[in-house]
């Protein structure tokens, strides 16, 4: 696969897992990944999905509409930047947000995040 | 500076030179430089400033919103990612957008911009 369809085989795999089963997301960090929720920074697999699984909602469907990817340099490494929308059970309206990620090759062919970096777009 | 003033700095650097002297932009990027720009690849820092220099308007203002920075790695690499506001000169309403930057260390202890995604957030 080219990077672009690698990004987009990654954003489909992470949005569908985190509105299924948010607690699966472990699998794609690691210990010195690091997310950016809203400003609060947050270090580690177990951190990151402490701090995901416990967010107010319990139902939430992401929607993509836009995906960017360029290579982060000569190791491998992709950036993923995201937009869309995000319905939260219950609520009227989707939140707009943006969203990067930098993915990393494991030696086993695949990748985890090292950085992730989540805002949403307040209009 | 620590990591989260490096940021704040570059970013305050390049948004008032994009606001007054766009093509001065040219000394952020080198030939390896990356611009995915509303969805259109373009490389390489002459390739990068004739896109922006040609951008149809003359006069805008960028507004900060927030401002995240995270370590790319174990490179001295910087990941920035920006939201906020582009009042056009003539235009009524801002646009929002959203924008990330790849920054990397320069032997001179400056920063050079190797990737750079930018996205227009519609309403």
């Amino acid at each position: 696969m080219n990077p672009d369809e690698v990004s987009k085989a990654f954003v489909e795999h992470y949005y569908s897992t985190f509105d299924s089963n948010r607690s699966a997301l472990a699998n794609l960090y690691q210990d010195g990944s690091m997310l950016t929720f809203e400003g609060q920074k947050i270090q580690g697999s177990p951190n990151i999905v402490a701090k995901l699984t416990s967010l107010p909602f319990q139902q939430c469907k992401h929607h993509i509409t836009t995906v960017d990817c360029q290579p982060s340099g000569p190791s491998g490494g992709m950036l993923v930047f995201v937009s869309g929308n995000l319905q939260i059970s219950g609520e009227q309206h989707a939140l707009k947000f943006s969203q990067m990620f930098h993915l990393i090759p494991t030696p086993q062919g695949s990748f985890y995040v090292l950085n992730d970096i989540f805002r949403l777009n307040y209009a």
